[in-house]
């Protein structure tokens, strides 16, 4: 095989250079999309894959001042033409023999952590940090890319080998699980059969394969704005219309609603900014929360449950609200065909001692998204883990992670092709 | 004249010992218009006196118990089935010359007090004490009903000095502010152009008139009810819609309604009940709450804000809702032309030594809403205290009055007749 | 063997028809006694079995009136003289051969249900129905009550075929978790190597043992009083410490603690009481509320959140609190070495088609916290259910079980103690 | 008389062209002490006239930012040795001759308001708008200076004609009512007979002279901060001590605070920001609220009130808090004594064609805290509005006044203290 283990690292540290935060990725898509023309593939781009309608999480300001940038640092016109203000890309592949659709999913979004500048920090003595100040490649999404360009290029090499369709999805934002749900909504996965996706590093080290990562929280993320009337609070406080003191009473109405009998609920409100000064009834409010729930169901009850009592809250206070799905991820169960078989390419790896099959995930991950809309078609999806050493948690400013594992990941990733697509 | 004061005093006495609550004056009623028959007037009773649309603070179970006992206590038939249910009567004189029309108000429940046992009593000790058990002419109703049963025989008897009409409104409870609405809604007094009440005894002692009470308090007692739906609390929490939980926050949403720029306000939630058991999510809960203001709009901006939140709750928690208005009085400002005629008849009579015009009445009374509506069709209206020396407070079981003053009373309302018809 | 099933029927219907509810079983105990007496056992009552200080959820008022009905129906004197107030006996056997002490214990209250009159109803047909009005035993603790009894009457014939020692306890106040702190604390069954305990007919027919119920969920009772000031909701409002606002905050802020990570929580306050009239600022408010946790810890996470509330918000309102805790249960995990025994045993029995190791019992029972006292000291426990048809479900006023399965209740017990005291 | 308005115009416009927010004007107090030690007075400065136990609302970022562009500007190292952090002065004349104490007080701090540009603004058509970016002095501070440097003047060329001693205030950081408390606490001006203060333009057009404004709101202006301890909103929320939520329910119990039956409260918070992010316990937040009430007593039962909830909040929350008085204003009555003398004195000047007695200020002012030390004392206090046509509204960024009234203001206060100090 053509893929060598430089060519990887080569294009990890270009990528880890630019760093873009979800949904002003315009450099990073423009640079992808010129290697896969390069690679012969046909790139799909903003609308293509993208439905407006549900996009979450994305603020016009990061979007103008992340564009401005990507284009001070080289990105293509004629991709930013294509992307219409979306970014990600999906890269199409067809073998012309009849198959099945194989759909893979690489997200390069990054984080808001500003890279330490320790002179250990590998980056920094390979002169590859960070030149976006205040973001970083922090949670391996560099790495990602890397794997899905990497495997783009294996299967531009080998495609007479292979039957059926391949699409790679390059997705946007999912920090805050905000990218994936307008990808789905697009249709443009619809047609696969058989879906895989990754974390590098997280929780396993060089030499494991989790096969089965279990208890992904199902989340909604959720942004309530008030708008209230302002008045002078000596003067004239019955004229208010008290944004800040609906607020108040709706973290703790949110905070008292039901557990659920079937399961895990979460609820947090993270954040919460109101009023405009001391003596004046306050007019405004934001609060910043999040649900989760130990499945879809139970998360959506949740959702409801904030929907309503923002609605009642209005009414009270005479405010107007307005509600906005900042970010969702749901629950997955891993298809068994797929286990096994990720199961038994992984022990085929040189690196690889072991895989684990029960492993408690825990946290929140929007490839479930994607992965449950190709199992509610009926085909078949698997998210696992591919292990390597880290330096520092994700998320953190010195976190690196063992740059070898690159070549293994997409030495995963083609082989479950080949068998998949022989 | 020929109103003597032992006739007065055998009155009084005849209802202090069959005291009724407010909406089941059954009895009281009967016995008021077997006099006023016997004097010759034409009596209205029912819905010719009442808009059961604002009956305020009437409970089913009261009237039932009540009428049962009037019954059995020689009520008569005939009035009964002209009252319909609905307590109270006024009797109307027309002099057949043309001239200005007067009513006055003389309400006539009582309170629940159960009366003293003490022998210095002295019901006790001339044996008029309550029969009633749990009841009792506490607050004085009994001596607003002789004095208008007074003045009424002076009426009959001197007819034909007068010219225009006389309206006597014997008005069911009084106490919790519940009657008026519905009497003044009736528009039974519409074409009244002099309105007069008064209070025995309140804050005043026998010798003193106080012509001018001021600062009636406008208020609204409110009842809120949720009914929500039951579940078990530990197998199935989500199910239930918690009434109670409702509730606390409607007291915690009620207590903030901001103050008024212009003007004192009031909120109590007085009573709150809630709840099945420990272990079932509340599917039902009642609030008892009054609100005040420091004029007629600014309660009712109290009232429309309590309006408001209980939408809003019932929304957020998913419950049912009802209101209802219990009871409501206005605030009042006396004519001036009045206070000048009262004072100056007051003065005539020969146990009154003293006249206060400046007097806070801070306390809420619903005769103000029949004088408001007198004044709102362009007449002019009168509430005034008068002064009794007293056993004890007035809703206290050792509550007793000086009697002597019932002549005062008819005295002064005769003369007030004279003036206004002569 | 001498156990007869028309003796257990005999003892059931006698106890089936003057149930008692908890901590009044004073006829109930002081009928144990006497057969227990005549039996040749130890008899321990009052302060020897109960500690006070750990007494949940006992009413004078109920103590009192079931006092006096108790010794009416014929409860002996010389009983209630060692009860002093407290009900319940322990009855101690010591074969006077070294070996294990085993400690089984029975619950002996029933529920506040009125029986049902159908003629169908068993106890109607054969004359045993509740003489007590408003009670029943209709959880079957009329069962327990009589195996217990059978399971003495075996014991006392057979005592010489045993070493060690045996501590039958006849628990009060089972239902709302009340009675087994107080005996736990107490120490009566410290020494014990074994405990055993189980249920008649809950969730499982006649044929069945449950050897394995699992999901007890911890659960502590508490009641929250706080005491202010009243005060003139019109004039002197701000003279008044308010309860009632006191209380609805408490509910709000109660609804809100935090879900803990590791497991299920649960919180419900299911009756709130509060205030004495609608235009008097409260100064009295009861609140009855239950936590509960997937385990001990996460329960105690949960009660020392509600005494951390209960203790600021009195501070914020200036109101005096106390709280109460009116019942508890622990979960409890059956010991393996014990369950083994009992399906063993279960399926030598005639009746018993099969066992069910594993089951979610998904409630409390507060057995959980004597075995779990037992398990703390080294020794091992279980709970297990034995199946019995029924004719309606637990607590329903047409509960009735097959009395047959009597027997096979006395016959797993008296098994279970030939193998722990051989 | 040598005070020309010439001279008074041009101190106003040197002011208003380095405009200083409270508690950082330093150019401003050494540019008024360069003035005064011209005229001969004595300077009291930093902690002479200045308790800092009592500084309210003294942001440490302000007033080093302040302190850098003052000395930028010219402030000399003399006087800001002497100020040690903390701005105003004292001014100290005494006639060596026997005889009463006056103190003046007059305020010198600028508000947060951006000049206009506008080219019809006179400062603009003058050249002397604001040189100090964001700030204005657009209340007419300027003013005050000028008025009290016009009178030093004219004390410090006639103090032969006069017995006693004279107190000249010039107070930071009256916005806000934050600068009197602590000039009030030092003692400065305890030993004075009468104390008289004023602003320019409130209310009233060139020609008035309100000689009794009423109503002055006693106000406190509080901040809170709660910190608390974050945690994982998903894993592990039961460990974090949620600020976000406590200061929720802060607000809740704020704006429930029972009204006061004798008088006018008010309650608002204003500001309140919580949180670092979506999915993490919020570990802080701040409210910035303020009370008032129609008198003193009244505000203090408020304050104590806020107290009190902070405190239980904390403990409910098991979070750390501080409260910290950012503001502070009393009530005060003019003494009649200084009403008539200011009334003749007004009358008295050409330009001034009417006194107004009655008029209600609603609104708060910190000359308040200062003139009530001063009667609490045993002396006498007024506080007057010196009419002044002006451009727009006060805190308003078109703000200017009729400067020909500063001699008018300059002629009252030299005839006050003629008057008194004859």
């Amino acid at each position: 095989m053509s893929i060598t283990l430089e060519q990887l690292i080569q294009w990890r540290r270009e990528f880890h250079r630019f760093p873009e935060i979800g949904w002003s990725e315009f450099w990073t898509t423009s640079r992808i999309a010129d290697y896969l023309e390069e690679m012969g593939f046909d790139i799909l781009l903003g609308d293509k894959i993208i439905n407006p309608e549900f996009v979450r999480g994305r603020q016009q300001v990061v979007v103008e001042t992340g564009l401005a940038k990507a284009i001070a640092y080289g990105a293509k016109a004629k991709w930013l033409e294509q992307m219409n203000g979306y970014t990600g890309c999906v890269a199409v592949l067809d073998t012309g023999k009849p198959g099945k659709t194989v759909a893979l999913r690489f997200d390069i979004d990054c984080v808001n952590v500003t890279e330490t500048t320790h002179p250990d920090h590998i980056p920094n003595q390979y002169h590859f940090a960070s030149l976006n100040d205040g973001f970083m490649h922090a949670c391996g999404h560099d790495a990602h890319i890397t794997i899905g360009l990497g495997t783009a290029k294996w299967l531009a090499e080998n495609k007479n080998k292979l039957s059926g369709k391949i699409k790679i999805v390059f997705q946007p934002a999912e920090e805050g699980v905000r990218g994936a749900a307008a990808i789905a909504a697009s249709g443009v996965i619809d047609d696969a059969d058989y879906f895989a996706s990754s974390h590098i590093s997280f929780c396993a080290d060089t030499g494991t394969i989790i096969s089965n990562p279990k208890n992904f929280l199902s989340t909604t993320k959720i942004d309530i704005r008030y708008q209230g009337k302002p008045a002078h609070a000596g003067a004239a406080p019955h004229l208010g219309h008290n944004a800040l003191l609906a607020a108040a009473h709706t973290v703790t109405q949110l905070h008292g609603i039901a557990r659920h009998g079937e399961g895990m609920t979460r609820i947090n409100v993270g954040v919460l900014n109101a009023g405009e000064g001391r003596n004046v009834i306050p007019a405004t409010a934001q609060l910043q929360l999040e649900v989760r729930g130990e499945n879809k169901a139970i998360n959506e009850y949740m959702v409801a449950q904030v929907m309503q009592i923002a609605k009642g809250i209005a009414i009270s206070f005479n405010v107007n609200y307005e509600t906005e799905i900042m970010g969702e991820a749901v629950d997955m169960v891993n298809d068994e065909e797929l286990i096994q078989l990720v199961e038994k390419i992984a022990l085929q790896q040189p690196d690889i001692k072991r895989t684990d099959a029960d492993y408690a995930f825990n946290a929140s991950e929007d490839a479930t998204i994607l992965g449950r809309r190709v199992q509610e078609q009926g085909g078949k999806a698997i998210y696992f883990i591919l292990g390597a050493d880290r330096t520092a948690g994700h998320h953190q400013a010195e976190f690196d992670f063992d740059e070898t594992q690159l070549l293994t990941g997409v030495n995963i990733y083609t082989a479950l092709l080949q068998h998949l697509l022989a």
